[in-house]
């Protein structure tokens, strides 16, 4: 602690991100990337941008790419927003359209971000159980909020909620921001951005981190009605100007137009989560079901936190969250057939 | 305004960048970029990155960039902070050093995204007039503040406050955070740097946006105490765990390992920067002593609105901003000498 530190600076309880290893060797199943690489299009793309233009500002508006995004959804430009990441986009949603005084409520098992960012601008939350199957049950928010906020499907749960329930929540907080954080919906849901022009308190946020292959890039988007936006290109525009740079606006629209690329790694995503979720169930876990790229696992006998550096051990890393409700579970990348493979070996050793 | 918004965003009033036209043809000296593109190291290590490695997530710390600018400034890595632009350095530094209550203190002319921080974090803030040639009175800082940020060399004057006065102006005030913003200072100034192991009041920030000609990668800087730098990680990694992209981090650490190449283009810019300002002052104008990549200048006897709306009739831009002590002056970035040479001689028939 400083004397020149803005006082809520001390109480900040920063985020901590799966662990970034140097070792390439390792197979990463922790922070839950894309096994295979972007797509092809998105690369020549960036490859055009690689030249002396570097030395000139991006477009401030990323306007090629909010145009990219609304084509693919069937939305307007104006209803899309984009950001470094769909953390700077989640921060200045905080920031921009939580900040009433009321409480925002989100699953107490979730994208563990959502209490940082509340400290950051000084947000009251209040977290809303699970149930035993570690399901949203939609009945417990239909109280007074300063807001929603919940990835579907869920994670580190991987669980899913159905359009229906998320409409039932919009309806019963009609006069508060419902965001609904698709980071994972790309492996087995279904968007809500097909809602966005029905209930004008409903924002979908995505990354191109995970079913785009961009993680490395640094992409995130919203979608929903015009004022929504228009709250967080105040905010974005009181902040940073340019939080795109040119190799990410361009290889962002490149990544949506190769709509082909983009199904068929997802479709090869899922395909390798059915395999992994049938090995870990002979090996006596029980698996939620998942519809993102990622499962959620934990063994009866085992504990996870021995499992998780059991696996560690011999190179394979995953992740483990020491929070109360969920500290026998592991989250588990999908990873390419030879990962996963080598995952389950190496599990087999320890149950 | 929506009922959805956070209060505060209905007052925001967002900074508003120089345009950024599509059309590649106009002589562009409207946004201080570097007439010269970036270093042919910069442009191979970001060649590099493009690989099927962008599905994993970059270093959150940045750690070879770090390491890069602590060592051509010979501080230690944990001194430096680095994030999406200077700007986002700037808005953390202003959520995170300077909401004490007490007035932040800055130039009535300078970088005019400073009120906008000021809005978008609810701090108070005091402007200081420049003196009558537009420089910096030290004296008049040594007061009660909450936090005191400048420019050097300022914007948009280029005007240039020697070392001895920010020392000055540091033992004034020894109780807040002095930030002395250097993106232009390569230009003709001596950065700071050197003084942050003196003064732990002291940070100093840093653009690769102007010198290193990378403003369409969006990477900027700050060096101080680690006190200080560890506020500012505190506020980024409850924002964003990942603010620097794959291609950012390698492209601007390679910048900085290229000091010919750096040190000859800076060159080339100084050079040209003495021959506008002698054809200027030729054309009967007032420039401003500048020691940035930029001029600042009158005509006794010609409107800057209008000569700034002449010239980008004839297809030069420069920026004209209409705050009441500086709207007879423009601001023209410094470019190639064929882009100069066209300025003047549009000029020559306005004048």
């Amino acid at each position: 602690m400083s004397k020149f530190w803005s006082p809520f600076v001390k109480n900040l309880v920063p985020y901590v991100p799966g662990e970034q290893p140097k070792l390439s060797r390792l197979v990463k199943l922790n922070t839950n990337e894309n096994p295979y690489g972007p797509s092809p299009r998105a690369i020549a793309a960036m490859q055009a941008e690689l030249n002396d233009n570097l030395r000139l500002y991006p477009d401030p508006n990323s306007e090629i790419l909010k145009q990219a995004i609304a084509g693919y959804y069937g939305v307007r430009p104006e209803q899309v927003f984009v950001g470094n990441g769909s953390d700077e986009v989640l921060a200045h949603i905080f920031h921009g359209l939580f900040q009433h005084g009321v409480p925002l409520l989100f699953p107490d098992v979730t994208y563990s971000f959502y209490p940082v960012y509340c400290g950051l601008y000084g947000i009251p939350f209040e977290t809303v159980p699970l149930n035993e199957q570690f399901q949203i049950r939609v009945e417990d928010y239909a109280r007074p909020n300063g807001g929603i906020i919940f990835p579907n499907p869920n994670a580190p749960t991987g669980r899913l909620l159905p359009l229906a329930a998320i409409e039932q929540l919009l309806q019963g907080s009609p006069d508060s921001v419902v965001v609904v954080d698709e980071a994972y919906v790309d492996f087995g849901g279904e968007t809500a951005i097909g809602l966005v022009d029905r209930y004008p308190n409903l924002l979908v946020t995505q990354t191109l981190s995970k079913s785009r292959s961009l993680a490395g890039l640094r992409v995130g988007l919203a979608v929903g009605h015009k004022d929504l936006i228009e709250a967080l290109e105040r905010i974005k525009n009181s902040f940073n100007s340019y939080p795109l740079d040119r190799m990410a606006i361009a290889g962002a629209a490149a990544a949506f137009e190769d709509r082909a690329y983009f199904e068929r790694t997802c479709r090869q995503v899922i395909a390798s989560r059915g395999w992994v979720v049938a090995e870990l169930q002979r090996l006596g876990f029980e698996v939620l079901p998942s519809a993102a790229n990622f499962v959620f696992a934990r063994h009866p006998q085992r504990d996870a936190e021995e499992l998780a550096t059991g696996l560690r051990a011999q190179g394979v890393i995953v992740r483990h969250f020491k929070q109360e409700r969920i500290r026998q579970f592991l989250r588990i990348t999908i990873g390419t057939p030879e990962q996963n493979q080598a995952l389950i070996e190496v599990l087999s050793t320890l149950c």
